[in-house]
């Protein structure tokens, strides 16, 4: 049941924006102009008493006008005028509304809001907000966010959020820095109705998303959320940013989403337990979301590491400590693979200094040495470290993929970290990332990753 | 003593390169290249038996054939052809050696590297290295690693590392995603000879330095090391990465660096008592100097955090609590100016939730805000949290150094954090650090970077 009202949201028939605004820069504005490219069967309307017309669409006084009965409305007017709009949405038989409009129970108004919830609920609508930029399904250009589709890229990954400045500013990130791609977003708000649980249940079944990247403030119902969460990591993954861990941070919380942010050591322990990946911040919730998205799973938690400077290889290991993580020990066979690429007078071991060995046999060293530690048995999961040097070749650029590529495997992940030169990171993760190879800018945010990643997936083993 | 003697490595008269190649992509050819470049007021040569002429210098057969006795010799032929250079270095009077060929005590040849010392001790001549890539100066574009001068920013930070690929991408890194600018480099090698206290000693009479950014694996003689790190930190600042933290990385670093690395809870303590920053990672050594250099100290550690994400308040309040910082608490006064611009339904507390005052008074109370937060005299530093969406004007990206710079004092920090569209986040970092606003990519980061500086400085205070 859960699923078919959320699915008013993300595949409505019909859609109408209540605060349309003819104001460029005014988030009735642009949630307008993401309207009209909403690839929907039935119509999108655009409700502003005061206009004729906004941006070439007609513009009509008041729900009752419209010409179609929506099933999903977004309102972005003042807080003051939604009680009264919510109500002719329900006379009109709508199913889903989103509230983008703050000034409810984050600001004292918790009986304006229980009212508004009380009248939805009695007329079998479901609502997503206040206090949000909404929702985004990246199949039919179905949102009620400020981000524009123009390059959107569809894919595994949903986000269910708990802010909607956050969920824009991070929808951004992700899409002019990442290269894994997005199925549904959800930005919950206050979650005054619609919750993480709701989100889940709905994810849960959703055949466009694998991974489900969520921020959290505080969680309505927490036994549910875990009940849920603790069947849909089975199969789909879990990461989760919690924040008001602090006692000042969880006083702030409940003034920007009237969240209660509950006691952190029990919210860990249940995140544990139900098999949820729990980080730290902004940063590692995209890092970790982006191994998921994009390489398969390490069946254990031994890694290997090849790296063109040494410090990488001394680093690399202390990281792996700190994250509870084996350095792998890689068969005699693989050491004299190692060796015959070797200069004389090198004596190769694990991890792997690429150095000697490209100083002596260039880039076939390289690709050879890859190979190697990839296909060695005692090996979960691969990090090679390298960097682009503008005036000196550290790596082949044209011919990283190849190299990279031929020592992929469907079994384990094989992560590339990229010290150097902006613009040649940055071509180089367009050229591997979609082909299974995540890039990170540093050795301890890729060997973190995969200590909370190999951590959580062996722990379900 | 030791000041003079390394004069001759940043300051020489004349250079010579034994082991220039004529194939591009050899380490011997990109140093050529650059020797090219070197301001300096002697000769530049280049030595090769095996070549008349490399990149339309004339190349000579070996040192004593040079038409000038050079004052340093960069040495980059195989490991076996070095004891003899350094002899002959020796028999024409060289000063100073860096020596960037590896083979030598991390692959178990520590009898040749102290063969090697000796002849250099007994003549006088100071040696940097071997297996590193060298020294820079960007005062005159004497080098010799393979950076090239062609975009290097003269600056306030010298870089210290003991490894010679880490230190070029690491460099590259700095040159194509900062805005600070560089001094010295120092790439120490396996410290055969000059080390870390060496380089400390010179870097704190050089005018040109007042960050020293260190990376170090072992340290040669511990006690000498910190005895001049507490001297210099009254005046400079030194952030250290030191890796071989861990048993296995400790084993590491002793065939990388043929590297000591002592036990890490003394490494911890000693840095402490000599007002070292000791940060754990590439990233955050990045990130803390880009604080350093840009921007001014802060005088204690009560922290103001306005955020156009309410997201960022309450994130911002856990951070602070996780790394030992106050949340400022601000003045009547201040917060009476913020209510002046925001809406009527939203009352302003601190950490400042900007969303409500910009939807009410836009560019206008974003500006007022920031000026309010840093003039309050409860305030050590503030922290901007925006984002930048290409949709949605989140941020007046041509206003918006005046906006922040109406802001700046000489005596507190003030740091952006920018979420969203990458290249508009390039631009505002291009236009606002080199007027003293770091930007940084996530909240943790910025906190955790204020959290290390604000605590080593409070101490000292």
């Amino acid at each position: 049941m859960t699923v078919d009202e959320m699915k008013y949201f993300f595949e409505p028939h019909s859609i109408a924006l209540v605060g349309a605004s003819r104001t460029p820069g005014k988030t009735g504005y642009t949630v307008a102009q993401n309207l009209k490219k909403a690839d929907i069967s039935g119509g999108s309307y655009l409700v502003n008493p005061n206009a004729d017309e906004i941006l070439g669409l007609k513009s009509y006084p008041d729900i009752d006008s419209l010409p179609e009965k929506p099933e999903l409305v977004v309102i972005t007017t003042p807080s003051r005028h939604v009680l009264p709009i919510v109500e002719s949405c329900a006379r009109n038989g709508v199913r889903a509304i989103v509230i983008v409009s703050s000034g409810f129970a984050e600001e004292g108004y918790g009986d304006l809001q229980d009212e508004i919830v009380a009248k939805a609920k009695a007329a079998g609508m479901r609502i997503v907000g206040p206090n949000t930029t909404g929702i985004m399904n990246t199949e039919n250009n179905v949102t009620s966010t400020f981000v524009s589709f123009e390059d959107v890229r569809r894919g595994n990954v949903a986000f269910v959020v708990q802010t909607g400045v956050f969920a824009g500013a991070m929808l951004e990130t992700v899409l002019t820095t990442q290269h894994f791609g997005i199925s549904k977003v959800f930005g919950l708000g206050n979650k005054c109705d619609v919750d993480d649980a709701d989100a889940l249940e709905y994810l849960a079944q959703d055949d466009e998303t694998e991974v489900i990247a969520m921020y959290i403030e505080g969680l309505k119902d927490g036994r549910r959320f875990f009940e849920m969460a603790k069947e849909v990591s089975k199969h789909k993954s879990i990461v989760v940013l919690k924040s008001g861990r602090s006692e000042l941070g969880a006083r702030v919380a409940l003034s920007h989403t009237a969240s209660l942010t509950g006691r952190d050591e029990i919210f860990d322990a249940a995140c544990r337990q139900a098999g949820i990946i729990r980080v730290r911040g902004f940063e590692e919730l995209i890092d970790v979301t982006k191994l998921l998205a994009l390489a398969p799973r390490a069946g254990g938690k031994r890694i290997a590491i090849a790296s063109v400077t040494g410090a990488g290889c001394v680093m690399g290991s202390d990281y792996c400590t700190d994250e509870g993580l084996e350095v792998a020990t890689l068969t005699d066979e693989s050491l004299g693979g190692l060796e015959a690429v070797s200069p004389e007078w090198h004596k190769p071991a694990h991890p792997i200094d690429l150095w000697p060995i490209m100083d002596s046999t260039g880039f076939h060293g390289f690709k050879e040495s890859v190979g190697i530690m990839m296909n060695d048995p005692n090996v979960d999961a691969g990090v090679v470290i390298t960097g682009a040097v503008r005036t000196f070749p550290l790596v082949d650029e044209n011919k990283l993929r190849e190299q990279l590529g031929a020592a992929l495997r469907n079994d384990k992940p094989l992560i590339l970290v990229m010290f150097g030169d902006r613009e040649s990171i940055m071509k180089i993760a367009a050229n591997v990332e979609p082909h299974g190879i995540p890039v990170y800018p540093s050795i301890e945010r890729a060997i973190r990753v995969l200590g909370l990643v190999c951590n959580a997936h062996v722990m379900r083993i």
